[in-house]
């Protein structure tokens, strides 16, 4: 054997693509995700970002969330300090059914599991119900947090078309009839009923009536992910879908949106016969959330206008969602068409079907304007015409700003192209 | 069909034990833990519990904490109640790389990752790790938490032998071999190595450097977790494993014992080629860490004097394990053995083999006495006859008074057997 075979033997057995054979299976699906890098780049201060999906916190009151956290350690120290429940605190686990029960749920504190933000509780469900080849059915797009986590225990994500109404039924039946053809296993049904991320549409509530007794007839369990229910900027949204079947639906919640992310609180209700599982899946992961964290957002829900402060974000929101669409209805070619949304975060924008606004990304950064491209949204490379603005978190004037960049960037990118519009 | 077989086949249709169909398959290792009922009961005021392993918060100056608290939302509110990075904040893993410097290590924050307690961080090495079927070396007796986090990734936990210094290394290289001529795939040792949970033992530096040469020639990778390297009672502990290897250990740390558990903050220090892949693991597990958490621990760490808050823990720790050996070696039955910890929260002991340490429980809690029976630190229904006692929380006094419960007890347990000592 001479040296330079002696030399590839050594790189072959050394080197770090040798670690593949020491990971696990799912270990290939941890990709970093195609929006790690431009949220980097778009957080830098010249750039006006409607890419990210942060929450405005302009209306929260500072120094009365400082008293509460104050109180909480001077009052509480002990209980807060310390390790708590698995399940997660009683006291907050309670408050939280009356929030649900403005979407018309009626729940018991024991079916409830304070998980760490919604993600955790999308883990937990991937965790108890996925193994590799299981279909999991979302909608298309979706949102990307949710597709990640379920790619690591590696679905099979099938989506099902939408439309300007959210999911469509009769797409969603046929999906079933044609997966259980194949003989695949399908596992849960994943949506966001309300202004949907990324797409921002509302699912009416004939829809939802429709699609509950699709999964129940089918034993196909939704899991119904739910942050923006409450950010309705007109009119409330219709009854969540748990509120009309405590048996089929999972529902996630989360306190992001309405109070804070920063304490990373959020909750599922599940039904009666899967909550153990669930508990014990969560201690396993975290051992227990914090008590600190769920004490001050219990204090905040006993002591503040809580709903008064949701309605002073959802004017927030509205004000900066009348700003992007006044702008691209001022502004953006008449080629390209986007969604109205009543509420929440984002708006979906689609542009004609050349367009690759993955490879458009470095143009918009260049004009000082950032994005997430559509394919983000989908497991299975479509949406590549696509594209994801949010408005919750600049300024209306930067938001403005930033739409008529992107205008610009997007008719010279149709212009290079020959399409007119 | 009669209406009887009728009700049989609905019966089985949709009862609940159907679920069993539409699980994944590591979910039937989703079993409530032997000890999870025992805490409930061991938390009633007039039972002495020596069985949890909580943090004796009473010396923690609570004025203080509130202040910083406080002070973090007046000041800096905008950014600790957003959301954060994936990897953790900056600050708090730079701070973290001045505690591990402490043990010896010289660790750059780039490869420092925050977790939601240690237990997130086990849950993720699982994650990244674990196929069904692939080996983890454990101590024998090991953490019961990493016992189930193990379990759930479907793993099969091989047991080292332990003597009074730690995990023997002859053991360990034996258990390699056999499990190699087997063809099993081994994919890291885990390991406490400083008054190790639940023996109470420490593993000697001469162990340490002979242990961490078997894993790195055998290739296979140490998971070192180190809540309690910083509780010595006489002396600090040896350097860690990881000061000496950077490239095969994967570190394990946390505040919850040397600082408060309440916020849930934990880290874990990885060779470089393993960072990119935890960190996206973590992200689709919680998607960031809490920021008012993190900021909270680097308020404390910038500001507070927490070496010598550390020193404090430890002589309030001295006083309990002082108490609860004071009492063994009084009142014991002479047929029983013991630990006797240097530092951390426990003491292994060791009683006739006659003896059913589970089935003992409920004698034990009659007596107002509360313990883990040995069998939760085991994977294979070993440590019938052992038990785990704890001294962190309670009062030097309680602890006096519970051992002498417990004594009479196993006294008993030992005379209804005819066994004399």
């Amino acid at each position: 054997m001479n040296s330079s075979s002696d030399d590839l033997e050594r790189y072959q057995t050394h080197e770090p693509e040798n670690l593949q054979e020491r990971y696990a299976h799912r270990a290939a699906h941890m990709k970093p995700s195609e929006i790690r890098a431009l949220f980097a780049v778009a957080s830098r201060p010249e750039i006006v970002s409607l890419a990210g999906g942060m929450p405005n916190l302009s209306a929260i009151p500072m120094e009365m969330m400082a008293g509460i956290v104050e109180r909480l350690v001077r009052e509480h120290g002990q209980e807060a300090l310390q390790y708590g429940s698995g399940q997660g605190h009683p006291l907050l686990r309670e408050q939280i059914c009356d929030v649900m029960a403005l979407e018309g749920i009626k729940a018991n504190l024991n079916d409830v599991l304070i998980t760490t933000g919604s993600q955790q509780a999308l883990d937990l469900i991937s965790r108890i119900f996925i193994d590799p080849g299981d279909v999991v059915l979302v909608e298309a797009p979706s949102y990307v947090g949710a597709l990640g986590t379920f790619a690591q225990y590696e679905a099979g994500v099938v989506h099902v078309e939408m439309d300007q109404n959210g999911l469509i039924p009769d797409a969603l039946r046929q999906a079933i009839k044609s997966l259980r053809y194949q003989g695949r296993k399908i596992k849960f049904l994943y949506l966001i009923p309300n202004y949907q991320n990324p797409a921002g549409v509302l699912l009416p509530a004939d829809r939802r009536a429709e699609i509950l007794d699709i999964c129940r007839s089918e034993k196909v369990f939704i899991v119904e992910d739910n942050p923006y229910g409450l950010l309705g900027f007109n009119r409330p949204s219709p009854n969540a879908m748990r509120a009309e079947d405590s048996e089929n639906v999972i529902y996630l919640g989360t306190f992001s949106k309405t109070i804070v992310p920063g304490f990373r609180i959020g909750w599922t209700l599940v039904p009666q016969s899967l909550k153990e599982k669930l508990v014990i899946a969560s201690e396993s992961s975290i051992l227990c959330p914090s008590n600190f964290s769920q004490m001050a957002i219990a204090g905040y829900l006993a002591n503040q206008p809580w709903r008064e402060q949701i309605a002073s974000f959802c004017s927030l929101y509205k004000v900066r969602r009348d700003a992007m669409l006044s702008a691209l209805d001022a502004h953006f070619p008449r080629a390209a068409t986007w969604t109205r949304p009543e509420g929440g975060f984002y708006i979906w924008v689609t542009l004609p079907p050349e367009i690759d606004t993955k490879a458009m990304v470095p143009r918009a950064i260049a004009a000082k304007v950032a994005y997430v491209p559509g394919t983000a949204f989908y497991a299975d490379g479509f949406g590549s015409w696509s594209l994801r603005l949010s408005y919750c978190y600049p300024t209306p004037e930067r938001i403005t700003q930033g739409v008529m960049a992107l205008s610009k960037v997007v008719e010279q990118e149709m212009s290079s192209r020959g399409i007119t519009g």
